[in-house]
């Protein structure tokens, strides 16, 4: 049996390891500066790849991601393996209600930014071959063809991973943009089939493209309903008659991923649509436990949706057969087409013209699609070096340009956020009164230390407020408030109470866990904001026991981040 | 850039689908007739391999598992990948404090188990080589050197995933266990490295055996010190400093892992030791957050692992060149003298004849390591191809026997537990009682339809017991019970009440979840075992809260399965 030597295994892992750790590093630096992770993912590679790396030392960065042998096969592998499961998670987010609501919408983005691309793609490629690229003595049909295609395709998972990492993925708009983009990548990948049928080049089994689409419409049309049926049948089953049910879920699901890829590439569209369809009908099913999805969704979204958005960096050298003026014509063509189609299409479905540049910016982004179409017509003598080197930048600027340019459309008005405001000066774990208005008097002495406010005055107003009306809200929490006048920002103070404090709840609790909220007299939003924030995380159950288990404030704000996290999500 | 071909794509997704299907319905099936799942696991792959599926149909078997070409290749670095990953996991489960405690046994116990059959192996490898399958022409000490070698190895991977099964892992024993193997393994790798060496096929790289030698030891120290202290440094900085804390760790945890495995594979010995020692420091470090662990552990345990494991029976045909004779004198051969080092090292450690015994049926399982060795001997010439058969076969054999054979010898006291004795029958989620005497008539009445016995004398005799002393022990919990002389087994059933009963709790809750438990006058343990469940299930926080959530005796059961499953492989 074939097998790896000492030497591959050495730098099979040494390339993953340090490919995932410079991922998720700009990742989270990317995140920093509120951009999607994917843009940083999406960068670590083209540092990593031909382009930085090689340019400055060519043999390590050939040792490491050597383009032919079993290190190349391996590395190719483990990303393919790792956007089947990334698009596995992406059909268990998926909503399957709200894109039923929004399907009309989404098929008419979808077909609109499909047909104008491919259109004026077709046109301007029949008419300026040369300019655009044509390898010469190649067909001009297939070229025009090809470009058209390569104007048209969008990226499912650049796509997902943007709208996950911006919070958007299960709203509305995230379900239309969804939507859309299923739709046109099944339609870009049958094009792809009839070009590969076209250039010969086709795989060995050769599926007739007539084929191709009969059975994707086929897989799909059962996989929604018998294989839906059948995952509705077998979840419970598996939950009651396996030894350890959580086990028998994860492995149930990524097996059903792994076929349905299996099937899907053998039909002559990509392996990760038949994952993402696995992921849409498991995911739509209410037997997933909670935590089978968490322990999918943590694993791939950590270690295999990062290794596979770098590894597309690493496929090309992007300055070789750098053709500016070419780039920026494929660049201004590409973002023109798609983005009119995109509008236009949204327009069409009755979104807002802000809402339609969003969907048309998220369309607009190409992903590893647009590079392995580029390179198989480059292996067939259809393109020069110079077309795939400026589709490939295409690919990957329409990539990183789409979320900072929807975020900036949505301007999603940054709410005060309690994860902001909280600070570690006035997180009090272990607060000594016991009776209410010695809760106050301590909270506001810290509190003072750090507003410049006359603690009198401050205890005073919380208390007048207090007697009012009392803050304790119930579920053992307490939110004592006041706007003032002379501060300038939203403060919060948090005292927990290990013995309770009779803070007069409807419900008789001791209030344990005591919020001390001071905001500006001018700002009244951000009271607001902040108390609903709190109300909403502690209408999950057990809230107020997590948090008084957190030691410190490190612990505290987890808490926080994880809960906010995951409603941003799902919501 | 090589990549894959749809065809290969294809390939690589079906194998994984159906390698993961059926390694994790073997495995439950194993667990279901009480023994470990790898038996399950390692069978899969033997089923699927070339051994039956190969010899029904060998066109679909190549088809699927080809033994050269990218797939071959691809299969290899996901086996491989898996593997580390596997011991990534075992690593985070080593109680460190355990192996400082039992090292001294551990060490005595790898000594001995590698010294007898490496002597004996090497005797017997001189005087009979023919017999033993000596290559003709091949070198004479090289073959006793390999023969004793093969004899004295053993499989980390193997005894840990066994010890896991059977929720030894972490116990005492179980910590012996791993430091001899990981003892022997490294002894066994070093030797190993030489004769490759002797063999003049050494890796590229070529390390000299001092220098191997010493970068084991050099790493091992270094990783265990201040990559250590590096470690309890960085979790807690990671912790603060990144947008998701749970995303950092994991994969801050496998990029670790992967440099590690990428280190170790380098310096000569295997990259699965390599992910081990990361694994024991960074679980190790009270830092790792339990989310962390769990969402590690339960995807690699769950997907990585079976995955491996099944794989190593892929490798070869066990039934072609099968020669009984020498197979029986191989696994004769390697099973006494592994058992003897074993027992004898764990006797002179001075623990008790039954768990030397255990302790020798453990060191003597050996896994894919033999499996490679035999695999390298064969290509360079030295072993025939029957003596390579009998080593896979052995190999198998003894790995699948470990489990098995030391659960006689423990003789697992098999405990009474509550998911064995509660049934859908005795379960009531919806108590309509109020008092303490009605929730007891109304579940001794459900108790009457399955145990025959009459309600009246059931109901008096709980009551008597009640009125003697309450059984309502807090937190919500009552456990009203009785030792009746019609009774042939215990029986208990499970009242749930949402309003809450008095039961006359010491911490005047009302009781929301009432056990009923009825036993065997003459089989006092019984009930004593399955009080002490109970309240060892109850000392987690929230339990009763988790139970009440429980929509039906599904729920009920999993969520009893699910700690008791913790707990064992935490005991």
């Amino acid at each position: 049996m074939e097998s790896l030597t000492s030497h591959n295994i050495t730098v099979m892992f040494l390339a993953l390891g340090i490919l995932l750790c410079m991922a998720r590093v700009l990742g989270e630096i990317a995140q920093r500066f509120h951009q999607p992770a994917v843009v940083g993912e999406l960068l670590a590679g083209v540092l990593l790849g031909p382009t930085i790396l090689g340019y400055f030392s060519p043999e390590f960065s050939m040792f490491l991601f050597p383009s032919q042998g079993p290190n190349a096969i391996t590395l190719d592998a483990i990303a393919t393996l790792s956007v089947v499961l990334f698009l596995l998670v992406a059909g268990i987010e998926v909503d399957l209600s709200t894109i039923w609501r929004q399907g009309k919408v989404g098929f008419k983005v979808g077909i609109v930014s499909i047909v104008i691309p491919f259109l004026f793609g077709f046109v301007m490629a029949w008419f300026l071959p040369r300019t655009l690229g044509q390898q010469i003595n190649a067909d001009r049909l297939l070229f025009s063809l090809f470009f058209a295609t390569a104007l048209s395709i969008t990226a499912l998972p650049v796509i997902a991973k943007t709208l996950m990492d911006m919070g958007l993925y299960r709203t509305d708009i995230g379900m239309i943009i969804v939507s859309a983009a299923i739709f046109n990548d099944l339609v870009g990948w049958m094009v792809f089939a009839i070009i590969l049928g076209l250039m010969n080049t086709s795989p060995s089994h050769g599926n007739h493209i007539i084929v191709t689409i009969t059975l994707t419409v086929g897989f799909s049309v059962t996989m929604l309903t018998l294989g839906r049926w059948l995952i509705h049948k077998t979840l419970p089953f598996l939950h009651s008659h396996s030894q350890w049910p959580d086990g028998a879920l994860i492995s149930f699901a990524i097996t059903i991923a792994l076929l349905g890829a299996a099937l899907t590439e053998w039909i002559g569209i990509h392996a990760i649509f038949g994952s993402f369809i696995v992921g849409v009908i498991i995911g739509d099913s209410s037997n997933l436990r909670e935590h089978t999805r968490t322990t999918i969704d943590h694993f791939v979204s950590f270690i295999f949706a990062p290794l596979f958005f770098a590894s597309i960096g690493l496929k090309v050298n992007v300055l070789t057969h750098f053709d500016f003026q070419l780039m920026l014509t494929v660049l201004l063509l590409a973002c023109t087409c798609k983005l009119a189609g995109g509008v236009l299409g949204a327009r069409w479905g009755g979104m807002s013209p802000r809402e339609s540049w969003a969907v048309g910016f998220a369309m607009n982004s190409r992903g590893a699609m647009e590079i392995i179409l580029g390179l198989l017509a480059l292996k067939a003598g259809i393109i020069r070096n110079r077309l795939f080197v400026a589709l490939v930048i295409m690919a990957i600027i329409t990539s990183m340009i789409s979320g900072p340019v929807m975020r900036c459309i949505l301007r999603q008005a940054k709410k005060k956020r309690l994860q902001d405001i909280v600070s570690p000066e006035l997180f009090l774990p272990e607060l000594k009164a016991v009776s209410r208005k010695e809760a106050i008097h301590e909270m506001t002495l810290a509190a003072c230390k750090v507003v410049k406010i006359d603690q009198q005055i401050l205890d005073a107003s919380i208390w007048e407020r207090e007697e009012s009306l009392s803050t304790g809200i119930g579920k053992g929490l307490a939110l004592p408030h006041a706007r003032l006048n002379d501060l300038r920002k939203a403060v919060v103070a948090v005292g927990i109470s290990r013995t309770g404090i009779d803070f007069d709840s409807p419900d008789d609790k001791l209030a344990n866990l005591i919020f001390l909220i001071l905001t500006p007299i001018n700002d009244p939003s951000t009271q607001i904001e902040i108390t609903s924030e709190i109300a909403r995380i502690f209408r999950e159950p057990q809230m107020v026991e997590r948090f008084l288990r957190a030691k410190n404030f490190k612990d505290f704000l987890a808490i926080i981040k994880h809960f906010n996290n995951i409603k941003l999500k799902a919501s």
